[in-house]
C-alpha cells in the first residue's frame, strides 16, 4: 500500500462470513483525513477501475466529475455544510454524474444510477488497493452543482458525491464528527437475501 | 479459485492502465454456463461481501431475490426471451430490488439505486474470487417480477436481474449468442473522467 493508515480502524462490529475477501468488509467511508496531494499517477489508476465495471448495452453511463485543484474550494462549497467540514481535508471532492438516457436509442436508462454505482464501487475498491480511502456524500448541493457547471438536466443526473484521501488520526477531527468516526455495522445476511420468495 | 475456467477469455481488446488490479478488467459478463449446483456456502459468502457496500445514511437499500431451485423456472420466465435462452443454464438467478424509501423517515431516496449498484458490484467481484461468472440483465419483465412476488411498487423498485454461474466453452452456446461472448471494451478514461469542469 503507498498511502500507510496511522491507525487500524475498528472492525469488532462488522461479522462478515469467513471467505468474504477482505476487501469488503475492510472498506469503511472515513471522515478524517490528512491533506496530501495525490500524485496523477495514482487517481489514474482509480479512475481506470471505474471503466470496467459492467453496465446495461455496455452503455458507461458514468462521468466523474473532480478537483483536486484551484477548483477545489469551488467544489467544497458545492457540498451541504455538514460535509464540507470535514472534506476540507481530503485530497479530492468528486461528482458521479449519470447520463439519463442511452446514446444510441435516446431512451431513458432505467439501470443509470445502479450501473454508476458499479462504477463508484470499484473505483472505492482500487483506491483501497492504494491505501487510500473514499466516503460517499448524499449531502450535496445538486441544483447548485447543475447550475455552476452548466449540466444539463435533461440528458444528465447528479447522483452523489464522494471524496478521496489520506487516512487521519480520528482524534484529529472535531465534535460531533470524531463520534462517529468508526466503521458501520450491516443487517444480518438473512435480512436482504431472500430464496425464491419475497 | 473453486471453480476453474475452461478457456482463457481473450482480453486483448481491453486497455486497463498499469497499476489497476486484474479484478476490475478481468470481470466480464459471458453468457456461456454449464448447468452447476453451487454449494450454499459459496453462495452465501458471495452475497454476504455485498452487504458491505457502503450507502446513504448506511441505509443498506438493497434487497436480493434469488432462485437456484424448483422455482427456477419462475425466474427464468421473468427474464425477456433473449435472456432466457441462456440464462437457462446458469445456476442462479437474481433480481436486485431496491428500497425507494429511506426506513428512518420515509422520504425518498435519491441514490437508492446507485447504492445496489454497489452492492451488485461486491457481489460481482465476490463471485469471480471463487471462479464464478455474474451477468447482469436489464432485460428483465419488471411489471411481471412485481406482481409475481407481491412487491409493493411504492416502496420498492425492481432494479435489474443477474445470474450467477460457472463458465462454459463458449462453443457450446448457440447462434447469435456465440458471436457476442467475448470481454467488451471500453471508453478512453478521458472521455469518463473530466477534472474541474464539465
Amino acid at each position: 500500500m503507498k498511502y500507510p493508515s496511522p491507525y487500524a480502524p475498528d472492525f469488532s462490529n462488522r461479522d462478515p462470513l469467513t471467505g468474504v475477501a477482505e476487501d469488503f468488509p475492510t472498506r469503511w467511508s472515513p471522515r478524517s483525513f490528512v491533506k496530501t496531494a495525490i500524485p496523477a499517477e495514482d487517481l489514474e489508476v482509480i479512475f481506470d477501475a471505474a471503466r470496467w465495471a459492467p453496465s446495461a448495452y455496455n452503455e458507461q453511463p458514468w462521468n466523474i466529475l473532480t478537483s483536486t485543484d484551484e477548483t477545489f474550494e469551488t467544489f467544497l462549497g458545492l457540498l451541504v455544510e455538514a460535509n464540507r467540514k470535514w472534506a476540507v481535508n481530503a485530497s479530492l471532492i468528486g461528482f458521479m454524474v449519470a447520463r439519463r438516457n442511452f446514446t444510441q436509442s435516446g431512451k431513458p436508462n432505467p439501470t443509470a444510477l445502479y450501473d454508476c454505482g458499479s462504477a463508484w464501487m470499484s473505483l472505492t475498491l482500487q483506491a483501497r488497493k492504494l491505501g487510500l480511502y473514499t466516503h460517499g456524500m448524499s449531502g450535496i448541493r445538486r441544483d447548485a452543482i447543475y447550475e455552476a457547471f452548466g449540466i444539463d438536466r435533461d440528458d444528465f443526473e447528479v447522483v452523489a458525491g464522494f471524496t478521496i484521501g489520506v487516512l487521519d488520526l480520528k482524534e484529529n477531527l472535531g465534535k460531533p464528527y470524531v463520534d462517529w468516526e468508526s466503521p458501520s455495522p450491516r443487517k444480518p445476511l438473512a435480512e436482504i437475501w431472500k430464496q425464491g420468495v419475497w
